[in-house]
């Protein structure tokens, strides 16, 4: 990006529980994805103990950094140090902000508990430095601006550990600070895009020369399992020449451009047909059902789901022909139809999918090895279209590999019908 | 552990995806947990990009580090310079291993794949070192004992990035070498004991000041939704004493000793007792199903799931009476014992259990809040038995705590039934 001048960025998470293993430190990705909105990447990420050993780590990178974004550690405990041991590191006295002080009192009057003398502490600030409000606990975080560092010509900001603070935190104070910092006033943009059904590949091979030609977008791949999201940044017209080269390429194979996932989408597109749905799932066992009921309000939309993980469910509660089963097998054409059908009729919903497959590690044939399935959909009034799958995975991942293109069946089927 | 001399120990992981959150850093918590089975803690994690900045971060790990473990970088692109730089900063020569090169080209004649130039750069290791062999792919650990450093006394392992490699080669040469550098030939244990039902705080209480009393033992908790996960180490008698005090006062929410999921005891529980299963889901939308069926070997026990989200669903699906639904709610005890009832007599299943419940974020009320469920085990000539939760969590995680909450009411009727 032009536009925006380099700006080297560190990481510090603190916290003991993050290398023991008890958490997985999610704040990394989180931050990488979050910058990479902005321009900005992460040059390095360190994560050190709790207490004293944020001294080191952060006097580190305050002779390397433009910015350092330190995370953790401004508990009331005598274990939280983060915000004592910056203070004395770029050698600035701590003083109690009386704002933070009221708002403190304020958010234990509010939930009607006494606070105690240790979240005292949590009021103090570096002499000069920016108290960053806490709506939603009681660490403050604060920003020290360049100019208050003696050692080096580097911002810090500390924030409190927990996403559910520290992520409207970031949104909120951070971001612009760091815009600032940056050199970028003008607001820089993201958008992305989901894809299914094609992989990271035939995004290399098919657009990422033209993209690479347009003055001012960065992009950058994200490949889950059965879905590939392309992050786009850059000014208005940028971003729409980013997008216009991928949706002419790829635009059937779009999920969203507004970051929700492909059970939200076909929420969605069932809700805006009016439209009721239902499942009939042998191998993903459940699992298409559970990620569409993940989406709030899903129950406007969705009925009926069949696990029919034994034939003897096949045929009870959908109706399957038990000599299907002999004849053709569980899993196959014939027997995906009958379970989309048989969905459809003892659900009366007007849309079902259904799905059969071979999850292994057992199981598996010559014939149909493990990783093979058949997927159905039926929709009232009209044809039942079926195919077939082959994602040779361990057994939660091919189940996930099964489950989005169930989904995605659903999308194209629900596009086709309205679009 | 007053056996194992301390060992400081960092790790570094590198990859620019980590940084611009391409993909999760789940090796920082997956280290914490191996190295804590060995009595070993991590004083620092850092990440950084591909390429060159391994250097800086190498150098001052080896001026602090008892051991280092440096993870990727050692794949054949020109952005995998971890070997080498590695061989630079410690001024050991780079030379071809004959028995590393033949691995290699074995690797590829196997897969019927030409092996290009770049891959040979694969085989270079420092003169001296120990070559670490890579079941999994193609690129090679390599060990540096502390003797051949002749800038610090610190150990240098260099390991292969994805998990597929890097596991198996972890276990099989790693753990060894720290054992040694350690102190500690003789294998200290570890103990994973799994619950539910009860929460950390429960243990502080209940038993921590009595494990701290036991020469020799390491414990620590992990907790999850709906479960927390005790961990000790220590040698045989320490671990065996540790054991008994956890058991002596949480033995009955035990869920595992070996570190399976509860859905994994449930299925076990199942198959020893010949009984087979069937779940009647509203509120968890198919998550209870489709956890037992992560399960490998879950088709010789779950039959039927019912994902009866809407009360048409409940009444057709199961025989739930419409009229119990107008009176008592879809969320009632009476929905959930009949739920449980219909599901065992539709199914012809020897237990089921059923779930309903109000997810959110919409659908509360003043007399059920969203977060109320009720659960119901019904059993083959047994009582049924019911008992409501509430969760106020997000969606997501109220599901996942009520499917917590159903698959441990039927671990504790399987069992009571035979034990």
């Amino acid at each position: 990006m032009s536009q925006i001048r380099a700006v080297k960025l560190e990481v510090i998470n603190t916290g003991t529980e993050l290398l023991l293993g008890n958490t997985l430190n999610t704040h990394g990705a989180w931050f990488g994805r979050e910058l990479f909105k902005l321009g900005l990447r992460i040059s390095r990420q360190t994560t050190v103990p709790d207490g004293d050993a944020i001294r080191d780590s952060l006097q580190e990178a305050l002779g390397r950094a433009d910015a350092v974004i330190v995370t953790g550690g401004l508990g009331p405990t005598s274990d939280d140090l983060t915000r004592e041991i910056t203070a004395e590191v770029l050698g600035l006295e701590l003083i109690t902000d009386e704002a933070a002080l009221r708002s403190l009192e304020g958010f234990f009057a509010l939930r009607g508990r006494p606070m105690v003398d240790a979240n005292l502490k949590q009021a103090l600030c570096p002499v000069g430095a920016d108290i960053l409000p806490n709506a939603n606990g009681t660490a403050p975080g604060i920003y020290v601006p360049p100019r208050l560092n003696g050692r080096s010509n580097c911002a810090v900001f500390l924030l409190p550990g927990p996403p559910r603070e520290l992520y409207p935190m970031y949104h909120a104070e951070v971001v612009p600070r760091l815009r600032a910092l940056a050199g970028v006033e003008k607001l820089h943009q993201a958008l992305v895009l989901k894809f299914t059904g094609i992989g990271e590949s035939d995004f290399h091979q098919g657009i990422d020369a033209r993209l690479a030609e347009v003055p001012g977008l960065e992009y950058g791949y994200c490949a889950h399992i059965g879905e590939v999201d392309l992050r786009l940044i850059g000014d208005e017209e940028a971003l729409e020449k980013g997008r216009k080269i991928t949706l002419e390429r790829f635009g059937s194979y779009l999920i969203s451009d507004d970051e929700s996932s492909l059970e939200a989408t076909v929420v969605r597109l069932l809700k805006e047909r009016g439209m009721s749905f239902a499942t009939a799932e042998s191998c993903t066992g459940g699992l298409v059902a559970n990620r569409i009921t993940n989406v709030p309000g899903a129950s406007e939309v969705f009925t009926h789901g069949f696990v029919t993980y034994a034939n003897a469910a096949k045929t009870g509660m959908l109706g399957v022909s038990a000599q299907d089963i002999e004849t053709h097998g569980a899993v196959s054409e014939v027997v995906a139809r009958a379970m989309a059908d048989g969905a459809l009729e003892k659900s009366g919903a007007d849309i079902a999918v259904s799905v059969t497959g071979i999850a292994g590690p057992g199981g598996g044939s010559e014939e149909k090895p493990v990783g093979t399935g058949w997927i159905a959909v039926a929709v009232r009034g009209g044809q039942t279209e079926a195919f077939s799958v082959f994602h040779p995975r361990n057994r939660k991942d091919f189940k996930l590999a099964v489950s989005q293109a169930a989904l995605e069946a659903v999308r194209r089927r629900l596009k086709a019908r309205l679009s």
